[in-house]
């Protein structure tokens, strides 16, 4: 669904404000007010009846707008909150990867804060090199141009500082508290939710600009998803039992990313470190992470680099820095 | 200088070959030997005075090669004895930045080893966003294509590495040591002969490519260089009072990289971390760094990070990650 242009956001605006007052909005009045011709109102409604508004017309009385409302760029920034995060929102019916396009805007010069969302990605991307499923209509696919002055051995504790922000934002809409499971996946009942993927260009002391990518099963059914994660994955609306405003998820979403972006900057980190740890759930038990050898050991948390810290039976522990958590005993 | 196509290095191969045994080549030989016509033949030798081969013709004695021979992928390629570093060069005669075009080519799929070399660069970076001076004709810029599979928190180590090899390629044709000034300049007698600039793309976990950039002065004269670096910085011909072969340079440069990542890939550490060593000279001294605030303290080398430790007046010892030494006491 494309972002309606000006007068098509002016048209929706006059219809909501209509909708507050229940009321019906003639066509003429929408034309005296706009300063266009009724035919041309009349062809703006049905463009935004295109891009997916419920807009009725009922003879002598006028149009009227009905739920649920489209997801698109306009309808997200219409309510948000933020000053920096989603303060260029750019929605994209269908793309790559919305990290691919934010790596090449980000380079092109793109602001920090600069965010992009695709209705659906051909080819969404997990950690390591792993697929992130990517049908339309139902989830949040989103990345955030991000440029803080850091060395990149620190965009780990970035990456938690996203998964904070992820479990926040999963936590207004779900009735289950969500974890994180390490590095930076957001579970519910042990259930894959939200996944992130921070990937960045730098040099080796600086980091010239990262692509925070999240993912977030909104609206998927237990149905919809694909045989070989449909044990291991949930949403937001089989969790809850009814379906979720998708923009209402992003404008938490970028909220959220925007006040704990703040502290991650502006403090230590180790009010990150301890909210992270909050909805960690396998600090204390034993745990194997995938590698060569894999490692395996007490979790004894992790350290302010975000590096997984792993007592082996020797009593030392080890620092992991990358890899999956495969068994929690 | 353009790479010569096939015939031209056919007839480059039989004019060395006559150079060695000090004779002339004549028209009619090379055409029967290459199955060209003779005005074929005399076109390519044009081609190949116009790309800086020397080439004379002598009425009745035919064609010889002398010296200087040009600066260009086939010259360098034809003594390389690598088996990874730069099996694949790519010869430009400008580019904006050799480390801009190679990660480029490595986002689209160039294998690792892949090697890019400028006669000039127009945008050449140096570390922190600075400038590198790059007028044609005289030094080497160039960028290797690396894939090492690492957690970017390595990257660092991997520059000392490259500092290492080019340490070792400047000590092959400098008659004075050269030294490391942290974390990767390459000095001879305080003055910048040569600098790495290493950025790459990855996730926070895992990196997805290097583009290891490498520049050296090789024949720039005390009078080519800038006002403002005149003072600060030398080349191999001012070091040794006469013209070097930048191919050769190039190539003693490609072996070491290969040694020298191969060290990297295949041990510990320490072996990288104890020769970089031998090149630094701040060890024990009292330094500054620069940085908000700057750090001040005596040198105590550096950890397996590649980070800077720092001793301070009270006794601790601080890492530092980022910044330029400005002062030795």
């Amino acid at each position: 669904m494309p972002t309606p242009n000006k007068t098509e956001t002016s048209i929706i605006n006059l219809l909501k404000t209509a909708k507050v007052k229940d009321k019906y909005l003639s066509g003429e009045e929408m034309s005296e007010t706009l300063a266009v011709t009724r035919s041309a109102v009349w062809k703006h409604v049905s463009s935004l009846r295109e891009a997916g508004y419920n807009i009725t017309a009922r003879p002598n009385k006028g149009y009227s707008l009905s739920e649920p409302l489209p997801f698109n760029a306009f309808e997200v920034s219409s309510k948000l909150k933020t000053s920096k995060i989603a303060n260029n929102l750019l929605y994209f019916k269908e793309l790559d990867s919305t990290n691919t396009k934010a790596l090449q805007l980000a380079k092109e010069g793109a602001t920090e804060g600069t965010t992009l969302i695709a209705e659906t990605q051909s080819g969404g991307k997990g950690r390591l090199g792993k697929d992130w499923h990517s049908p339309p209509g139902v989830n949040i696919y989103t990345s955030i141009i991000l440029r803080p002055k850091i060395a990149p051995q620190k965009a780990q504790s970035l990456t938690l500082m996203a998964a904070i922000a992820v479990a926040k934002t999963i936590e207004e809409f779900s009735p289950i508290k969500p974890s994180v499971k390490w590095p930076n996946d957001i579970l519910v009942e042990g259930k894959k939710i939200a996944g992130i993927l921070t990937e960045m260009s730098s040099e080796t002391e600086q980091i010239n600009h990262i692509a925070l990518g999240i993912g977030i099963n909104v609206n998927m059914k237990d149905q919809d998803f694909p045989n070989d994660i449909c044990k291991t994955a949930t949403s937001l609306a089989v969790l809850k039992g009814e379906k979720i405003d998708r923009a209402e998820v992003a404008r938490a979403l970028y909220s959220n990313v925007e006040k704990w972006y703040k502290v991650f900057l502006d403090t230590d980190l180790s009010s990150i470190i301890d909210t992270w740890l909050n909805y960690f759930t396998s600090k204390g038990k034993k745990i194997c992470v995938s590698g060569t050898p894999p490692t395996e050991g007490i979790c004894m948390g992790i350290d302010s680099d975000g590096a997984l810290l792993i007592k082996n039976d020797d009593g030392t522990t080890k620092r992991v820095l990358s890899g999956e958590i495969t068994s929690i005993y």
